[in-house]
């Protein structure tokens, strides 16, 4: 829903801290400022302010003071959202927060939807479509590198490039469209050897950005570390350790663990999802049974499966139990790391003997640890940053992290595929240009040069409120 | 500790929403804003900039955008704080909110210790003491009677009163010090009756304020109701009912509440605290013999105990666990409600029968309801509405609500009366001065024109990070 006349209004801020801010922006905001606002001078008018201008002032409800607050004032274009805007900065209190609120509604003002805000500054042209999922990512980002693919992101990143090159295939499109029009004469306004180019220039942008995604996706979500092992092999221990607080139950009795508890940890600047199991054991208990189906879950969504297991164990459960995880891993993009844990419990030599007899494949790690005493940690710390295609981020790389732009990627990869073809093959142009005609839809889906109230809708309704 | 020459920052909104406020003052606030801050137009220089000025721009880290943030700019003394401060507006990431607290502290700023900023605002002279405790109050504020509370304090209260009959007491002390010094003369330059008059008005002032206090303190931290009864009388179904939502857990095991649950809920205005309590049964359950002895603290403690029984129960039980509840209450301010529950399960002359042979005193209140098909909910909401002093707070009469200056009034009521005693008892005009002396420290430590640092750390450390 697109309402472009109301003035909206929303906190943007959560409830308990010591100040609040809500947000007004729209036609009337100024007008419905002056209602309820009363600067303390008693002579500022609102509505004659210059922009980027803090007024300090009252809002009442009748003679009742409700609070003393800054209304900081923005007009139109030079605001967020290009319209006439206000942000008061008030006490933040719930009472307060919410009276203000009613105010402001009982003023003229529309409670604003989720992310309201910034699809008014999409609609207003202050940004394109994915710098406006960009400022989400951003909201959310809680890692150096989540921060850093927003931050790149919302300042423009691939955009420029993909107008670039989605302009250039609508002038392709249209020179074959003209050639259309001219039917039997067989005229070429397009220089084949040109639109080639280009074509392959799109296939090869989308292809990189697209293979970028899994990158990005964990980098934006966290890396989805599972650890996995048989009852009592310490896993809830190690958890805790790695988050050095006490989030994950942790007792003596097998098959404890029984719901797969997620944390997050952040080495290095990156963010780890770290997922507890219930413990891989055969049982009858059906609510066990269920954590162990789900674990298998977790396993194959996973970017790395730590297994943890005990240094008193014989070799061959070692084995046979990091066997099974491969089968479980073969065919996704898992990782193995085998934990052996517990270090504290036997003479080095033991330890050192084990290990020669663990199998290890390339690619998979082999660790010794003592959760409780903490030993090996770093080492493990240090294994799991490598997890993560650090050169790639680090390189001023675009790295896509949005499904939605992956998606459309993909699908302007295929068009741009069927139209190489089609030129090799001598195809006719009215069947190359409905393909040139989808990769430029898709294109303009990711900057938003094309919407739909539907693409609209699904971004924006995933934004919070006041934002 | 009182650290006048730092610059101090903190983010002033918790995490989680839109956006996040970060506030930094001191007298290096603008230096340090210049250090990381980069005015998007380029030429815009912080230290030159007006205050209540919002300036757009960027927070870098070396070349890397951190944010794009808006730093609204105040300059001594037309500030919060009374000193050069500036307030960025960022999005609120946790990253982005760390990073640039980071920033600030690496170029200079300190990290502000709780209630800094306002601890700062009265030491410049922005507000008194007790108009600096009413910021925590409205912060804290949940209801439309504890935010007037707050209000009316934050923005004057008492204090010009305070002060002006403290500052007459100073004069009378100061003469009657001079006659001191005459010795043996026997001079008076104190007129008795003048001193007589303007002692009665202080006590009379500080009495009033003080009986205030139990009004005030309800108000600001919730009526304490507890709900109480034996078990299985539906105790848990009232409280939900009253709350609305499914807070406490309800079950038909008799004893299943075992820990005192509170929960808030506002009506007309006033909020309540609405303390579900472990069933007042014989048990040998070492929890619940636990649970019970909480329950008769919590009653004893009350302002209501809302006594919940069956109206399918033996009047005489009924009777009996009134009696009970009146010996536990007796020489404390609680008052008894009788709630009979489960109406819906006898026809209404059984219970108007039974409404007549239950013995209620007067003060109390018998209401028959069902929690479970929402009868007689609104006239118990009513009711309760009546146990606070809904007229002392309509007008426009000084109620305190804050423990330190009812137990400064306290002292300064005792100091009057042993002047008034003195008086009239021609004691020497060395004792009367020495209680005059100490009314005079207590009314100062009230306004704060007397304190010392540990009453300031005991004010300022229970306010939040970033007020």
């Amino acid at each position: 829903m697109i309402r472009k006349d109301s003035t909206i209004c929303a906190p943007a801020t959560p409830h308990g801290g010591a100040l609040s801010i809500i947000r007004m922006s729209g036609p009337e905001a100024f007008g419905i400022c002056e209602k309820i606002f009363f600067p303390a001078d008693n002579t500022t008018r609102i509505q004659e302010q210059d922009g980027y201008r803090i007024v300090f002032g009252e809002i009442r409800e009748g003679s009742e003071v409700i609070d003393e607050v800054l209304a900081g004032i923005f007009r139109a274009p030079r605001s967020y959202t290009g319209e006439d805007s206000v942000e008061f900065t008030c006490h933040g209190s719930s009472y307060v927060v919410s009276k203000i609120l009613e105010l402001l509604i009982m003023s003229g003002a529309t409670t604003a939807l989720p992310g309201e805000f910034t699809q008014r500054a999409f609609l207003n042209g202050k940004m394109d479509l994915s710098q406006a999922e960009a400022v989400a990512d951003l909201v959310a980002s809680g890692s150096k590198a989540a921060h850093k693919l927003a931050m790149n992101q919302m300042r423009g990143g691939f955009s420029a490039e993909i107008m670039r090159l989605r302009s250039g295939l609508l002038k392709f499109a249209s020179l074959i469209e003209m050639e259309l029009d001219f039917g039997e004469e067989d005229v070429q306004f397009a220089d084949r050897y040109e639109l080639r180019k280009i074509i392959l220039d799109v296939k090869e942008l989308s292809d990189n950005l697209a293979s970028s995604f899994r990158l990005g996706n964990v980098i934006k979500n966290g890396i989805p570390v599972v650890i996995a092992g048989k009852p009592n092999s310490g896993k809830s221990t190690l958890l805790n350790a790695l988050l050095n607080e006490e989030k994950a139950i942790v007792s003596d009795i097998p098959g404890t663990t029984r719901d797969a508890i997620e944390d997050t940890i952040i080495i290095n600047g990156l963010e780890y999802r770290l997922i507890d199991t219930a413990g891989l054991r055969e049982t009858n208990d059906v609510i066990e049974n269920l954590g162990i189906r789900k674990t298998h879950e977790k396993i194959q969504q996973s970017s790395v499966v730590l297994l943890v297991d005990e240094v008193t164990e014989p070799v061959e459960g070692i084995n046979g139990r990091a066997d099974d995880i491969r089968k479980m891993i073969s065919g996704t993009d898992a990782r193995l790391m085998i934990i052996v844990n517990k270090l504290d419990q036997v003479p080095q030599e033991a330890a050192d003997d084990l290990s020669k007899k663990i199998y290890t494949d390339i690619d998979e790690s082999l660790l010794f640890i003592s959760a409780k005493e903490l030993t090996g940690l770093d080492r493990l710390k240090r294994v799991l940053g490598r997890v993560v295609d650090k050169e790639r981020l680090n390189k001023e790389d675009v790295i896509i992290s949005n499904l939605r732009h992956y998606e459309a990627l993909q699908q302007v990869s295929g068009s741009m595929s069927r139209v190489i073809s089609g030129l090799e093959q001598e195809l006719p142009d009215d069947l190359i240009a409905v393909d040139i005609r989808q990769a430029i839809h898709y294109l303009g889906e990711i900057t938003g040069q094309i919407t739909t109230n539907e693409i609209l809708g699904n971004i924006f309704k995933n934004f919070c409120i006041g934002k």
